[in-house]
């Protein structure tokens, strides 16, 4: 079984005409998460950088196995209100209204190498933000990957020209 | 450096009076990320079971990477409204007040043997609310493991006969 017949399509969630795509299915199989986590590795191996940045909270769920297959960090980025200590914040639109996302103010040391991990580019929306808090703060973002890409909402043209791969497009 | 030395207190969030344990600095230190997830593993391996779960968002960092070094399946419980197909749904209280969250209603099968992993155990209210949603679908909770257990709170008296350990102890 392919990876993308593993992922389950709802249609009308969170609201009418958007085609959710389900990666629970993917996950509660064993084989699913294996390969899943292993395709993003294949994106990444032989790339050099620091950290991984990955936005909750689906962004955890392959950023953080990543890292640890890498042996690198794991950043969180998180909706504003959650992390503890001192952030910086940057409000932006997203593909079902608006939003805040924050990450510590200390996460990011100047010229640290940063991949960011999530599991879908839609509109980018919330990869912008993430690209422009990372550079505000002095890292460099070297590459993004995600396990999903929703081709007809054009997230890479919001991207400028970082190094941008999906394992699964639709 | 150990582990508890990585992790960083906040006072007085997400209220006055609360000593938060920040774990963020555990996982942006390469070393601490490997120490944590190997340090879960350690109380893990040899146990027999099918899947992980683990609730949003902190469950996630620990619970997938867990997952897919142990070779299981990975179900996330997520807060109400995220999940986008059939659920089952608890409400609990919690530390900081009351809270509902569900599970994918397909996504334990009748006699599965089930780990819960979350980054702490406090009062025990998520992991009471998760033991049940698991015993009502018809799963067996083989284990519950936490990074981190605030002894004070005694949470485990919360969770019945249930086989539960942690890393680190305030």
């Amino acid at each position: 079984m392919d990876l993308k017949s593993m992922i389950r399509t709802i249609p009308d969630f969170p609201k009418d005409g958007i085609l959710f795509r389900d990666i629970t299915t993917v996950l509660q199989n064993p084989e699913g998460l294996q390969m899943a986590i292993d395709a993003l590795y294949e994106k990444l191996k032989g790339e050099e950088f620091d950290c991984i940045i990955g936005p909750e909270s689906r962004g955890f769920i392959f950023g953080v196995p990543l890292a640890y297959k890498m042996k690198k960090g794991f950043i969180p980025v998180r909706k504003a209100g959650k992390l503890p200590y001192k952030t910086k914040q940057k409000t932006y639109n997203l593909e079902y209204g608006t939003a805040t996302i924050e990450i510590h103010a200390d996460a990011i040391q100047l010229g640290q190498k940063v991949v960011v991990v999530d599991d879908l580019l839609a509109t980018g929306g919330t990869s912008k933000a993430i690209i422009e808090l990372i550079e505000e703060m002095g890292g460099e973002v070297v590459k993004l990957v995600y396990l999903i890409e929703l081709d007809s909402l054009k997230g890479k043209e919001q991207l400028g020209n970082h190094s941008i791969e999906s394992i699964i497009q639709y």
